[in-house]
């Protein structure tokens, strides 16, 4: 059991599913840990690592929310940079295919995808469309014949640099609405430019895309996609990663924290003797409670078929707000040393920036949830 | 399902229990709503309602953790000083019995209190021992034959002015060790005198009691009290409970806040439509239904056995600390009409002082978590 | 020195304007506080303690800003409620004659309302329209000859009880500009029915009014009041007297809460040796000596003339904000004993909420500062 | 005018010294602001910029508290690491010089400090000593006829991999006493090892040195520095300005996002038209009015004489703390954007993790603060 677990939320998952978590578990401990810190630093991806994701058998696979949810959890809890390359690929690209796309684009991109054979990205994000999403969307796609021409500038793209598949969203310029297609990492007028000088998941590595005259087969449009309503439906699903992500970055927060109250001495005592300290500790551990209360609830009106966009936009927002306050509380409780990355603490501190803002920005999904319960929209 | 209960929390009950809920649910919404702003001004309890409580059938009986924790919630959504009463009784004072007396006591009291014949209280905390309630802990109880003779001064016991039967701990100058007894409300040397002036659950009778020479028969005695250690799982159930009412408060706090939304109108449209409303809407939706994941989970874990202090403790202070925000948003948001007792919000916003700080303040329900995660006792 | 001005901000005060702060501070801790509990619990005006301000002979007398802000603190200080009345007939109606008066005007109210022999009233705030002051305000104004007919609805009159004189806002038929009349309080088809049942600020007689055919002569009329814009001058000092209040609250709050720690003891000390208890008095103190400085410098800019609607606007959002917290963490050390009004702090806890709304909720201010730093209006 | 300065607190200096504050404002951003990111990145020093620090020609020279910490704002709110590099030398160096050095010390080496001929660090913090600075210094001097053998360890200490003098600070083994010393950066036994990894002040060097029997003579022992209250002196100075260097980030953070917010459009309007951005901008202009308020007063004081270690200790405090929420509400308001280096603000959000803790936490802090107001001492 995580430390940080105090409610044992953990037991909730069936036997199964609780052997796959510690497997990955396993796993991220022995391989994403003890690089994350360098691979931070020099902003650098480990590629050596992609196949071992795939030998762990997850990505597409069938499988509750509360797994799902929770695989997420332990990603973050590890590093949420590959949290990230994980979410954007089997969540954003895989989750798009599986939700967009035909039965034979399912099947002939899926397998290989699992396998990470082909590693997916997920295009929406434009350089001055960031909340303004599904109106702002200014990249044009133009049928000629069985071709569509996709003209115009992506920003964000996570994964994009080395994907081998890019779920792209388009304006359609015939009747306006927005469309996905799959668009290849080598395509012809695909440019993707590493965006530099990041201070959070540095590990992550995303994305200027440009897109001039590059042509997708009409094969490669998502066939189920026929405007942004479709787009959302992946969105929402997204956001509740997200949540479980904020909750991973607390965990890791709260044990860095409690194993160095523990640990240092100050006035001839642990400084977990006192109060202020534990005051941190405990205010932490209230939030990382009641967050994975509220993701596993959220995991259950999943499975149930009962979700709805202001449910996952309510996670997204509170418990990414939740995991700002524990993660400047427990670097506050390392006080120095938590400004140097040896100790941990600095990683999940600056990472957690990027998942406050991803994704939808807090004020955004206020506005979603907002609107969903006064039946008024306030966004303009 | 009620408004705040975004992520349908309530269908987590069995039919049974929802069943029970509703009735309550309505009960509350026909007899004590009505009221509760009158008898809160004027500072009385409606006496009269007693009987209509055992009407209910819900005290005393068998039931989950959940159906006991969503009954709380209920009344504290009514009335938080209702909730109290029945709190007290049917909470701290049968529980105490259930907890802690011998087959014969629980057969002697439990069935007429359940039928709320007779009333209860609980006599804990002393004008000098609030926090420090065990080491400070100063009536006396000498044993003289089959009879104990108790003297001392309690403080803020709730119900006391009119109850049947105190529970009532007292230290056992032989031993040292603290010990319950039942006493009676009619006892010679027994005075409870009504504490004026309160600006929070001013429904509740909370009584300054003075113990001379009080005598009580050993078979009063709760057999199975021994120590403090006694006493706590009593506080331990009773905690869980009072995160239950904090989150009966939210849900009324933010159902006032978006009927008053959506009816006030200024500048032309209601004030629902202003970004700066839903923002704190929704941020008050964040709180219950992170508290109520919270207190979901609390409820398992005490019907699985697993429970300890540390979690009743994590809920009260984080429930309680969250409802605090909630009420004070919801007043903020009716703005001048949020301080006349008319529009409801502002008794929910005197109540919380007292959720807040009763059954252990913020701080040491802190203390009591950290030493259970930290191993370091930081109490002095 | 009061124990919570820690960098003595009270020197800033020439040895005059000192010994006017002393001798005010001194009539209100003999005549006030003593009173203030049991007035405020019985929601009536201290009548006879009219005369005794007049005594103190500064109202409508010359003086810098910052000794006119440094009383206000004084008398929130002692009492919100009594600060309140004493703004409403100094501040708001004094204040309105003063700048929207012609000469004769000032001549003719200002010296029998300086010495309190009629008391003024300001009625601008409608049922309807709270934060849409402005363009929401309904009661009409219609010329007839040498008089002026006045028709519609106020809410929220302080002092509009029993006042003598009655500063009112309506708007002209004609030309559709706001404009002021000073109206008598036995005009007939004026009637003001006292707003019962309110949970703050309980001495103040808050009143709504019905305006039924009220008939005020022209001269009557302030002169030089033509639009809303001259109304906002006086709203503007007005903002300034409520962030000096709102430090006179956090004043009081650290004192008493200063005071009880030092003297409650829990644990076999007093509870001021606590790492937790003081935490919370350093946080007051913070919040203290912010809004002090702030204010100070508010005052100064007054006296230069370089004052403006969000500077006022500024310090009202912000300091009523931080005595707000001030004010809950007073509360919180006090525990239990902080819902009795014998401890003073619940009163100050109870009459926050009233400042914080009153004269501009936090949103209005925050969109007026909004508009002025951005250029850009988001009122709606 | 600072766009942030909204009471124009700058109006406070002396003509004379606003001009010396516009000069180095105009250096800094010429020289200071166009390469921060850059070399925050590579975590390297500008050494060519020393000699231009020179040439403003403000350290060392006498002056007003005000202008001392209005340099220190503007410092930090063009790179709080340059700020930082500033305060090392000429606050905590040269201060401990010109505090607790004789005469012909300060003669001796505060005109090449002053001309940044040789630059100053300032050693007192330890690996196992942060909070627990005073009781908790291990490092020791053992006098030896007209010299000290110095043996130990320090951390944290800025400037010190290149600075000519360290002024270190080591317990005498004679009789406890901790005395101060001036040691030579290339003294035999002296050696400063940089600390890498940094993710805050990252163009600050700051060092871990070990002391190998480092042998200083005693005319470069302090001579007024006899216990830890001189030490003690010196970080009352410095503490204050780290108050205003706080002030100076979140006047930077403030400008950083309104210009962003102004110019970034989304549905169609600059995001500074919606009531959630207006509301960040608005939260930070009180923070930043506050602090300036509480830190011009803390000027005051200091020049008055009146200044104690409590009115440095709660400045460091409350401006750190609010500094805090200004950085991450303008990171906020840069969404995405905000995590690039390219936009300014997320080095100010590393950055301020830094000042926060430096200089004594807020922790401790808090109980400086609460000793002198309570009486009592919390620290253990």
């Amino acid at each position: 059991m995580l430390a940080g677990d105090l409610y044992a939320f953990q037991d909730l998952l069936s036997a199964d599913e609780a052997a796959v978590v510690e497997r990955v578990r396993a796993f991220l401990d022995d391989e994403v840990v003890p690089i994350a810190n360098d691979q931070w630093q020099r902003a650098e991806f480990p590629h050596h690592l992609i196949k071992r994701y795939a030998g762990l058998g997850i990505a597409g696979r069938e499988g509750s929310s509360l797994l799902n949810g929770w695989l997420a959890l332990e990603m973050a809890r590890a590093d949420a940079s590959m949290a990230t390359f994980y979410g954007v690929h089997a969540g954003l690209a895989m989750g798009s295919i599986t939700m967009c796309g035909s039965p034979a684009q399912r099947e002939r991109w899926l397998p290989s995808m699992a396998a990470f054979e082909q590693v997916g990205a997920f295009a929406l994000t434009e350089p001055t469309g960031g909340s303004d999403v599904a109106a702002g969307l200014r990249t044009t796609a133009r049928r000629e014949g069985d071709e569509w021409v996709l003209d115009g500038a992506k920003r964000w793209i996570g994964n994009a640099t080395f994907a081998d598949l890019i779920v792209l969203w388009a304006r359609d310029v015939e009747d306006n609405q927005v469309k996905g297609f799959v668009v290849r990492g080598d395509a012809p007028g695909f440019e993707a430019t590493k965006i530099d000088n990041k201070i959070a998941l540095r590990t992550v590595q995303n994305a200027d895309i440009t897109l001039t005259g590059v042509r997708v087969p009409e094969a490669d449009r998502l066939q189920n996609a026929n405007s942004f309503k479709d787009t959302a439906k992946v969105l929402r699903q997204t956001r509740s990663g997200v949540a479980w992500e904020a909750v991973g970055v607390m965990l890791a927060s709260y044990e860095i924290a409690l194993n160095y109250a523990k640990e240092r001495q100050q006035f001839g005592r642990p400084i977990a003797k006192f109060q202020l300290v534990q005051d941190l500790l405990v205010r932490m551990l209230g939030n990382v409670t009641g967050s994975l209360g509220m993701c596993v609830r959220l995991a259950q009106l999943q499975d149930e078929g009962k979700y709805r966009d202001e449910h996952s936009a309510l996670a997204k927002a509170y418990c990414t707000t939740r995991m700002r306050e524990v993660a400047g509380w427990a670097r506050e409780l390392l006080a120095g040393n938590g400004i140097v990355l040896d100790y941990d603490i600095g990683r999940f501190v600056a990472d957690a920036e990027a998942l406050y803002s991803y994704e939808g920005t807090r004020e955004i999904n206020t506005l979603i949830v907002g609107r969903a319960v006064t039946g008024e929209s306030a966004f303009v």
